[in-house]
């Protein structure tokens, strides 16, 4: 937790990973973010992986730091309480981020009636609001065909969400964006981020569908080759995976001085008439001629032996390791100061990470769990909307909102 | 092109793809983002994919809208300008984007020296300052060891830099949210953001570490099987792989719907005694029984007929298109209103992406593109540090800065 956005106010109508992780990070940069859910969860209350209790380790590592408002939002009173909430006075208030569809009971048009200078980030699968979701427009982008072992046909999605994760970091900037706008006297606005749109506008930012106007084709599935450079995966003698990566001009001479390789290497630039180290590109191309004198190299030296001397030598290189091995890993997880041991909605304790950034001069504050669902409920009807204890009760008898305990 | 972030000035010296990505997305929302260089380019001047004249079509997507200078920056003088330029006067400058070393004539103790509110987000690979890039930060975590068929045990790296990209977007977020907290008389400070906390901590936000710490072992490798709910690529009697999702109870029943399985789903359930609608983790536990009914459904069906009774029905799914059939589709590329028909520095036209998110009620400025390297530096020399027409052309003889025509 840091407070560089101390004092705002953010209201999240959310499910799934983009815009829960767009309120994750404002929320441990020190914002108020108040999730509000339909009573008993939303659609992604019970995703995947669940404790043994069945409560979900993925909602509770996605709402950290964040109060919940538990609302039934399939009736018109608990609907209105939402607008009421995403729309709430106060400067540092009427910021909304939402997935919701943008023709609904929450369209920007709905809640801009109830405030004039409302921010609202709105993600979404498609532009023109048809459903799309990080799997199904990966697939579209040609991003599975290639990816994996150039020997295997078959399509591989990605395990990381990755359009999810890049949206809901993408929606945590265009909000404080707008805010600075607002704060100069510019008004609301609100602001679509469809993951369609990410993903497109991301694949010709990195030069891939110039790649492909040009070429007249997709990039050629290679497996775990860095494409337009040197970099793969090799096996040690004792057959440890490494991943060797040589971009730079000192990265590729480092790699060849540890490895030994420098007079081998120089007998093939001989040969070709080129310079490996200059350009990059050159070490792609032939590559079929490279690949051989390293797996000699690797197979010929055990991990234990290599690893060492890849740092020693300076070397941009990384282990294959399972999740299970980098929980251990002092850099990663076990000694990093992002994680801290805290107790979770779900009753468990475990480590789990605040802000993903560090700010040397100011203190990492202590990382928050997630709420319970409707823990903070009352709190937020009273804060935010005003509401007095009677009227609160009152919701609470007509089911219209609900506590901690589901009622 | 927005102007959400209008008259901000922002400095970035960076390479490759998170530290430009975030002055990207910053200078595609009106900032004026100039960033500097070696005379000739730095490491990612030219990275793959090249034009054929050998330009990097990469470099140029990452840097659009940008300003672009050229300085030596082997030399003490060009330096000596690349601090000045960092931590340049003005209320809306002193906001510096890089990731040079964290120890270098960089540091952040050596520009506070020169501009005391100075805010600067340091991309770095690893937190303790060791090399690290999306390749080898990707390997330690885990992830490409769950990736791919079941069948394989090949690691399977990914081809979307996904860390970068969300370092990057998260950087453009923490600029500005430091920015807000110096607005509000808070001073300057330096962020740094090390893909591996990135990555670590994205992996706990998931809830990936909770269940490795519950299990014992990492998530299984399932090919294209979406843990723990309903999803995966089928065949269609035609060949074509569409990839089907159902998470929600809406998105099962209207993938049954349409595909005409209610009735053998429902016997399936009757056998097993569990209610898939009302629990996607049971489609999962149970995928072995489902799948061979969608295999059967899918493969009667040609592609032709069933995408269209997917979208009228509503269905969640996706075709696997290559990115060449993608540039064709109307709503990814050929029709999409983020992209604009431009000459990039290369001297090619193509079509290019402006800011990713859409603001409905604002008008989308033209895209623009790339510059040429040092296309900018006399301009930003005169106008950012006020250096006059004597001292800009005493720096070109002396070769510490160079034009577009590289001196």
């Amino acid at each position: 937790m840091y407070d560089l956005l101390k004092g705002l106010r953010v209201v999240e109508g959310s499910a799934f990973v983009a815009a829960p992780t767009c309120g994750l990070y404002l929320a441990q940069m020190g914002a108020e973010v108040i999730r509000f859910d339909n009573i008993g969860g939303g659609p992604d209350f019970r995703r995947w992986p669940l404790s043994e209790a069945g409560d979900s380790l993925y909602w509770e590592g996605l709402n950290k730091a964040k109060k919940s408002v538990a609302l039934d939002l399939g009736s018109a009173e608990g609907r209105e309480l939402a607008q009421r909430l995403a729309t709430a006075p106060g400067e540092d208030g009427g910021l909304f981020v939402t997935n919701f569809p943008a023709d609904g009971f929450l369209s920007y048009e709905k809640l801009r009636a109830l405030r004039d200078d409302l921010i609202c980030v709105r993600v979404m699968g498609w532009a023109d609001g048809s459903q799309g979701m990080d799997y199904t427009i990966n697939s579209a982008l040609g991003l599975p065909l290639m990816t994996g072992p150039a020997d295997d046909a078959r399509p591989v999605n990605h395990v990381l969400a990755a359009w999810d994760l890049l949206t809901g970091a993408y929606c945590a900037f265009t909000l404080v964006a707008a805010l600075m706008a607002r704060m100069k006297g510019r008004g609301g606005r609100e602001i679509r981020a469809p993951l369609s749109d990410i993903g497109a506008a991301t694949m010709a930012n990195l030069g891939f569908t110039a790649e492909t106007l040009l070429s007249g084709q997709q990039r050629a599935r290679m497996g775990n080759d860095v494409f337009g450079a040197f970099g793969r995966d090799f096996t040690t003698k004792d057959g440890v995976k490494l991943m060797l990566l040589a971009i730079t001009p000192k990265q590729w001479s480092k790699a060849l001085e540890v490895l030994g390789l420098g007079a081998e290497v120089a007998t093939v630039e001989g040969e070709l008439g080129v310079s490996f180290a200059s350009d990059e590109g050159l070490r792609f191309t032939h590559r079929a001629r490279l690949y051989p004198l390293f797996e000699r190299a690797f197979a010929g030296r055990t991990a234990a032996e290599l690893t060492p001397a890849f740092d020693a030598g300076g070397v941009t290189w990384g282990a294959y390791q399972t999740l299970e091995a980098a929980l251990d890993d002092a850099r990663l997880f076990k000694d990093n100061p992002l994680f801290q041991n805290i107790r979770h909605p779900s009753g468990l304790s475990y480590a789990a990470p605040g802000a993903m950034a560090t700010i040397p001069q100011d203190i990492r504050g202590d990382v928050r769990p997630a709420p319970k669902l409707g823990q903070h409920t009352d709190e937020v009807l009273s804060d935010v909307l005003g509401l007095s204890s009677g009227e609160i009760a009152r919701l609470h008898d007509a089911k219209v909102v609900a506590g901690p305990e589901g009622r």
